[in-house]
């Protein structure tokens, strides 16, 4: 019995990261046609209960539309895909890419799709070889439609919401794994400004982390619930103290030659939080000033 | 009287960085033809005995073919005049960008100039406002004609071969100043691969830092013997000591509770490099190993 | 109903992290004699079971020998508070430490007390204002006899055998929580030396944070596992590798001018594992070569 | 011909650091006594003009008092001989430690020596094997007589004033060289503030730097130049600006696998001098009051 509605799902990859959230959507009620390269592992599938597809054509074709094609592929192998799902897919079909793979890289394709009127779904996914039992942590960017129709395969591979408590300070009822961030058509020309078009809510990432990915711990839930209560965190001016463990232990790691770089940045973040690093930054305005004239901006 | 045979060039752009180039190359018998948006700063130059350009295109016409053009703009302003300077010049001309500039942006205007026969050369150049008088540590790169024909030019800015004593384990005779990195036409049609194409010879690189930048300095100068002695540094395993000033002082940072990322960073390094920081990275491979199933590359 | 046999614990410093393991103990049992310089925390404690005590001799003649003192003090006041209880208790009775106070501060005291046949007990305590609920992780070390005679109320104050799931690969039977390290009375004369006499079981002290720790999570449950499994990771060479999603939140952060200096070094110490760091330390060693004749060292 | 008077000095320990300070001595007209376990080492400076000393009572009884006795020592020899000396000499001679000592380690020593009336100088000393022709780059602290009365041999060891052009912005007329810290005999009894009692003149360290030190530079003169003009950098607000260079290499590194923890070290800094990394703290410090209950100081 599906968390919702049953639907229909091709998985192209069925590595380590594509066949376990196969087998978790055919758990729950949903039906798959997989894909891969290695034919051995369509059959263990098909064992399983999935519908086999050994080519792509052959897996678009067992799909009724509108598809949904979810790509579980190594980072270089999801454009050369993609310039052949184009020529297979039909309007309103939606790609899925589910691997790791750099979100700018994802933009270009995006519109490629658009440009077609095929959906494109980024949805990164944490949870390692545990997310079978434990669900994954999915990070979701697509258009609002598509994400929507998808909204019963997201909440069967995403933990159960069983899985943490709720933030205690938290108000809001959507749940963050299906929150979407819209890929927006209207982008400045330039690489950089287009990468950075997004505003992270970073409450709900914070709340998206707690469920089924690798970073879930008790700190986390702390930092969710603070954000929940305020997700600009106006009761803090950021100065940090530090009540000593971590002085100590860069002493230590110093004694002992024991390399420390994470811990002593971590270390002097705490003192420059407190402004105690004003002076050395004087001395590298004052010496900007003296070999180049660079005045300090007031700012 | 100049350093070589007097040339003519171009000097677009007036400011801190651009005037005093310009005052150099004419102190040693070049002619200057001086183009700013600032009407003033052109006249300036006048004085002082360049002749003035009101406009990009009295600036070309002023200028005797093969032109050279020589860039000290903003970096964002680069692109917009390359776009008109592509409609004003002929080809053999020579653009020389020697502002402050990524230096991956400028691999796609160099093709883009040599489709239409144009050089292009990068000269990154450092010095600030003390270069008037000390000589500018240029960083050329380009083809290798336009970087020939403009050899006087870049002697002169450079500093006096008396400004430094030459490298005692140093056997090349050419001037490190003037070597050229040729960009290949033939590239790769990936971004990365495109921005890493160059092999940087270090050994000229440290030589070149010794005569005019900013960072010039006795350990330079000793590292520059080093690397003249042996480019690979095979003498050496990579194995660094540390005989205690790092680690008092990075313990008298903690104390005092002044942040120190960079020493304690240096210092952990050497640590690293004596492999103190080994069990360390095991456990983060463990943990790799537990959450995803990544096995650890052997090699 | 006490989880072990019920013992009278004398409770100094009711504040913050005093005032809650009383609490604990009490609910389990166990009785407490409270002490404070502020006498409405001692009537607060008082009014939910303690037996108050407004003077140290006071509270020294209401425990039976032989008697257990623990200490909730600022770093700063437990040594004023050993010097005048070593003239109040009896040989065989026992100084807890709770406190977090720099273990070497502890190494002193230990000494002094142990020369009039007072046991230390020092005994680090993490788990913030939830404790009372969640348990206390605590880091115990002291010599055996005393930390024996603890145990029930060790037992008490740490969370439940059920708050973490046991590591799976894990065989040993004795809780991690009440392992003892030795403080040993015979030392090296150095400072250092004594500083650095103990050897850290890490599988324990994994295991140990898994349970009421401020850090305990995910990851940290992994890294038991591995540890618990083979503490000295034999299986790892130390080679870690790196999937992307470091080098793409160090790239945002830097065009975004967000200073992310605990990733970058994170970042940085995986390609140092995998030794690609080699060049650079040889240009070190080369330098200092060149300017103090250092040789480097072979191993 | 001495730089003042000439001064009879016992130099024990003549490896790599204590051999060329005397000859730099007898070369300038002082004379030297000079003692070494290595008989062969006393016997190539008797060669060069030394009077040999082949045990610490010889040395000791071939200068005329009041004494000055150099050590030249690796760190842990220190202390032994010093407790030696202490026998042999008398009220008013004066021990200078030259070696690369922590100069924590020197505290204790000056009270040792002082309450025999002998005179401890703490000189560390910088310029490894190019002293004896460059001069030596002397950080001392020290009694003022003691100081004063070994100003001739300061003068010598030292660089040459020529060696560097004064600073220009620096109005002050004695040798920034030959400053004495004075050892204040009126110290708290705890480790740390007996440490950190010395004020230090950050002007003066520059200058001393400039001449003769290993990290003499370009940037150190301007450095030394803005501290002349301003001693606390009142010109500055210390919000440093970064015009590229850093960021570029950053990702550069990043994307050629190649650790670059200084650098990136140095670019987080930047960021965080112009406080944009005020969300992450805020972030820390909301944390730390979730976990502890721990507030965030205002100041």
């Amino acid at each position: 019995m599906a968390t919702g509605i049953p639907l229909q799902i091709g998985m192209i990859g069925l590595g380590r990261m594509g066949a376990d959230p196969a087998r978790r959507l055919m758990r729950d009620g949903h039906r798959c046609v997989v894909n891969d390269l290695d034919r051995d592992a369509v059959r263990a599938l098909e064992q399983e209960g999935a519908t086999p597809a050994l080519s792509l054509q052959e897996c678009v074709d067992k799909l009724e539309p509108p598809r949904n094609v979810w790509l579980m592929l190594p980072a270089g192998a999801v454009q050369p895909m993609l310039d052949q799902l184009v020529t297979l897919l039909d309007a309103d079909d939606t790609v899925i890419d589910g691997g790791n793979s750099y979100y700018r890289d994802d933009i270009v394709p995006a519109r490629q799709l658009a440009r077609h009127g095929i959906h494109f779904v980024d949805c990164g996914t944490s949870g390692g070889v545990w997310g079978l039992e434990r669900g994954y942590c999915l990070m979701i960017g697509g258009d609002d439609k598509a994400v929507q129709r998808l909204d019963p395969v997201f909440r069967t591979i995403a933990p159960g919401t069983g899985t943490a408590e709720p933030t205690p300070s938290r108000t809001r009822t959507e749940d963050a794994g299906l929150r979407a961030r819209t890929v927006d058509a209207e982008t400045a020309p330039l690489r950089d400004p287009d990468a950075y078009q997004y505003e992270i809510d970073v409450a709900e990432v914070a709340e998206v982390w707690r469920r089924g990915s690798v970073v879930s711990s008790w700190l986390v839930d702390l930092v969710a619930d603070a954000f929940a209560r305020s997700p600009a965190l106006d009761d803090f001016a950021g100065r940090v103290s530090d009540s000593g463990e971590g002085r100590w232990t860069v002493h230590a790691a110093i004694d002992e030659s024991v390399p420390a770089p994470v811990i002593s940045a971590a270390l002097g973040q705490r003192y420059e939080s407190r402004d105690l690093g004003t002076f050395t930054a004087k001395a590298l305005s004052a010496m900007r000033s003296e070999f180049g004239g660079h005045a300090e901006k007031k700012e």
